[in-house]
């Protein structure tokens, strides 16, 4: 398919190889769809949102509260997300994850709390695995939904202070890569704040010793980032094209892929995070991002704003007319 | 208007300057148009069309009738330009500024043709001083309609075999960079045929020595660099927002600043094209293109790709909370 994919593109009006990175990002999509004619159905994004114990810390800039806050802020449509996902034709869902407040309800987000946020790992695991497993489950059950429903494209976003902070720990674990080149400045830590959060993470890293995945999620992770890796995993099962967003999104599929290393296969690399180590961790998928907007708010916005750019690479693959079509001479 | 349009940005729900190149584009649009509250409005996409002399010397791999041949695709609807700007809802106008043909006469190619095609400048001047004049004016003309016709933001794309020669030629001039920074392999000129083409544009380069910027883009240009350098002289006294494509795109803009300095004020640059000298032009500009796909197929692509990340600036600006609106704690 692939090299069938490759004449295709080839024989399209155009020097050979000039749409660039389109062409990959058409190969890519018609790979992972195995087909020709690859489509873009009912594109989706999930953003889970969830607390941290460890940020009783104070390991971000922002109080714990901007977690519920924002995540209102997307359902009431004025968050980054949301006017992303509404100008882009995306559906946009968001999950109660795991979120310390309680949401009226008659509010959009949709329930699904595990518990009123992850414990302080500075003191003890952030989950049980009992949780961890929970969470995982639930985020495979929403991607079942949405693939049920049509949808064959599908990203992830999340909203949690103190999320960088459990992805760098999940990172370093998973890369072998030191806790200093995992760690970043998050929503804006600089200076001695960012050498504090360092310390801290430095000083988590070296209290346990888990020796599973599903261990070392539980021990290091979030309710958002288990129940993103379960929906990475169930979307991988369902042949859909993952947008991958910002850190946390790779970092979540990182964990994803201890569990079953193929399910890099369907992802797409959308933005190039400015948070610390989000660089390292596509050299480590070997991944070229679509975009490099220099963009750090997560929640799913890198994928969001990408995804007519992936549009326009399907779109050449099935519309553009071959040099015979077309009636021009090639070289 | 700089200072109130970074303002708005920086209360918005969102870490300071999180959302990284949107937050300069949405500034830069504000600045053009004058508001906190920017809009695109009718995007419009001309491609202007001509042949060149010049293609007599070999110094494409593909052969001069591949320009009209293209040209009927772009209005057929087969082409790169055409497939991006049908998905992201761009006027696409295509202009036979001097094409060696005869469309037929229900062709929708907009007859402004100058001549059959600019002079084979290894011999003589690419073009007579009134006929670059007069492919000046029709290019003003053409983005005057379309600015009465209510359209606020443009880009414009070409198609001329052997205009990358053109505008290595004029880049070379216009800058005084080595002709050899200039040169690169256009569709597809390779090893030794790039080799060649270099000694041409080297020999070109010293044959001549214009001393105003009309008589140089006579000499040195094509037909449809000359209509695109107009239409950049028209944009931006009308105060429009200008789509800045790849190299000869970039080129032409460099020209229109011989005339007018102050044009590059309302470009917005799109697309870092893989043609050799485009990097070395926009560190010229000093401009950071929105996309960096690798493409070089001209035509306008790199600017119709970039539009809808253009639009999420703009959308962000227009429609997301402030923290007060929202409710959100500021750190």
């Amino acid at each position: 398919m692939r090299s069938r994919l490759q004449q295709k593109i080839d024989n399209k009006t155009k020097p050979l190889g000039a749409l660039g990175r389109l062409e990959t990002i058409a190969l890519e999509v018609g790979v992972i769809q195995n087909t020709l004619s690859p489509s873009i159905q009912k594109p989706t994004i999930l953003v889970f949102a969830a607390d941290h114990g460890l940020a009783e810390e104070n390991i971000s800039p922002y109080p714990k509260d901007v977690t519920w806050q924002m995540a209102m802020n997307f359902v009431a449509g004025g968050a980054a997300i949301s006017v992303f996902c509404r100008h882009n034709g995306i559906a946009l869902k968001v999950i109660d994850a795991g979120v310390d407040y309680d949401f009226p309800p008659d509010c959009p987000i949709i329930p699904a709390k595990i518990a009123r946020g992850s414990r302080n790992m500075r003191r003890e695991p952030a989950m049980s695995l009992g949780q961890c497993e929970e969470a995982m489950t639930r985020g495979r059950g929403f991607v079942r939904r949405e693939a049920e429903n049509g949808c064959n494209t599908i990203g992830f976003g999340e909203m949690g202070i103190g999320n960088t902070s459990a992805s760098s720990l999940l990172m370093h674990r998973f890369t072998g890569l030191p806790i200093e080149t995992c760690t970043g400045a998050g929503t804006g830590m600089q200076g001695e704040q960012l050498e504090y959060k360092k310390r801290v993470l430095k000083e988590i890293s070296e209290k346990y010793d888990p020796a599973t995945p599903l261990e070392t999620l539980a021990t290091f992770g979030g309710l958002e980032i288990a129940m993103m890796t379960g929906a990475f995993l169930e979307a991988r099962s369902r042949g859909m094209v993952i947008l991958i967003d910002g850190f946390i999104s790779t970092v979540s599929l990182l964990t994803a892929c201890q569990f079953d290393p193929s399910t890099a296969r369907n992802a797409l690399f959308c933005h190039l995070s400015d948070e610390q180590g989000h660089a390292v961790l596509l050299e480590h998928f070997q991944a070229r991002p679509v975009l490099q907007l220099g963009m750090r708010v997560g929640e799913g916005t890198g994928a969001a704003v990408a995804l007519p750019v992936i549009q326009s690479a399907v779109a050449f693959l099935n519309e553009m007319a071959s040099f015979e079509e077309a009636g021009v001479s090639n070289k």
